[in-house]
């Protein structure tokens, strides 16, 4: 019960997109992208999400703070090519006292063609990889939209922790 | 019910491994292997298995024949450092008419430590990316043990195909 | 001589410049980007300077033309580091019947410190890697200004060719 | 003529070799291997180079000392496909108070073609970046021949260093 409470509702509204543009050295001898990469723009996507909430992904979950990746899970729906512009688009689909969960789509931003989805957990660790709780205060810039830009309304009852 | 009779069980008793070692390149500023890399060496392993049963990745699945791949899961369990020879263990744990499941696990063969393990799922295409059948013969192989060297027995009574 | 004769000056003024951002995956056990990175940022900065001209890098050069690398050369001059935005600036230094030469500069957008530099080669080939001629009208587009939007004016007497 | 002093003459006959199993995932859509993973192989066949002189690339050259890479010169020569099985080999030219260069040729074992082949010129840096000397211990061995195991015969007169 106690770690359930930690367990925010999976259905944060807040999303974050940016593209990537394909790169050549990306593809493989089948013409398209090689599938390895995509985990790659999940993380483009992610760093990018962080930076849009004013948090640096390095170093800003506070002090020799950082995330591990514990688990991820691709599914590729479509293959993308050489110079597509790719929309990955990341939202936070669990934070809990030491980690997070991320779930991501990427879209071919020209006929809106899924490519791919999938989701990574991450924990917090120290320097040494120890595990760490997250600072409440970072917790509760990650739930929330992008800051000082962001259209998305903060949702009226923005998401009970107890 | 038609489809069940497809899928062959789950405990394919023949394994291959190969070894990585752990180039810098690989490592980031944690010091320690960005984890986007683990399913790159579960394709470097995949290859080897391939290898060992006399099937050449690319094209020897039968004429313009590829395997796509449709989902990765990866579990990531502890730190690789640079240098590390890594030892990477594949089985095949699906086979069925246009597709095939793969297991991994890495360890660290200085010690033991799982460091990553996971599986990838792949559909058999064409050229044109449309999805087709394993050959039979290239089934009968991917089931079995290595050619040509493996001590490993086959099994008795060996899985039934239809 | 005759060969000379097709070498273009070198002081092409027409230069493109993109920007990267440099991945965290980029980064290696030292906390730096990775020397074998910026060659991959040459070719991010090469296909942008190519879009700029109107000229589709994979297929645009002509009916199953493409573009080998030859050879490069790298200077690294400083070190990057995870999210660094970077600015790399292109410029096509020498136009030959079949080989283009390409020069690069990588510099930190935030404090303007040279990161790296260098050059490629590259030569026109077929599908079946064959040397092919550029085409005349490709290498027209290829020597000049951005298309649609460059600023910076056309040279009065553009670059003699014979 | 000092600095001159302390270049070691460019003949050192003691070079290794390591071989490199092309992965599909560094071939590209022109179906061979992308140019950019050659300086990648290149530091496979570095890193075999010095642990075959009993040297732990990364942390061996003394406490704290690393290799940053300064410079690098490659050419493509052939191109390479997924699965060939490429021979790296390295040799030191040059070492001097801080720095150290390589040369490189990659091979394809099957056919002995030419790949690709350069160098790279390295320095010896402190944690903090800050260029180091090389540790004389150190020197000696990186201009000798493998250690416990070589073949080839030391130099009757090996090189002197003053």
């Amino acid at each position: 019960m106690k770690s359930m409470a930690l367990i925010i509702s999976t259905d944060n509204p807040h999303s974050s997109c940016t593209t990537v543009r394909v790169p050549f050295y990306d593809t493989d001898a089948l013409g398209v992208v090689h599938h390895a990469n995509y985990l790659r723009y999940f993380e483009d996507g992610r760093v990018d999400w962080f930076r849009k909430r004013g948090v640096a992904y390095g170093s800003g979950l506070g002090a020799s703070l950082h995330l591990a990746a514990v688990e991820s899970h691709e599914h590729y729906r479509s293959a993308a090519h050489f110079d597509d512009l790719l929309v990955v688009c990341v939202r936070i689909t669990e934070l809990q006292r030491i980690s997070l969960r991320f779930a991501y789509t990427i879209e071919r931003q020209a006929d809106g063609v899924r490519i791919a989805d999938g989701e990574t957990l991450h924990a917090c660790v120290s320097d040494a990889f120890r595990l760490k709780r997250l600072p409440p205060a970072v917790r509760e810039v990650l739930w929330g939209p992008e800051q000082g830009g962001s259209i998305q309304p903060e949702p009226a009852e923005p998401h009970a922790r107890s």
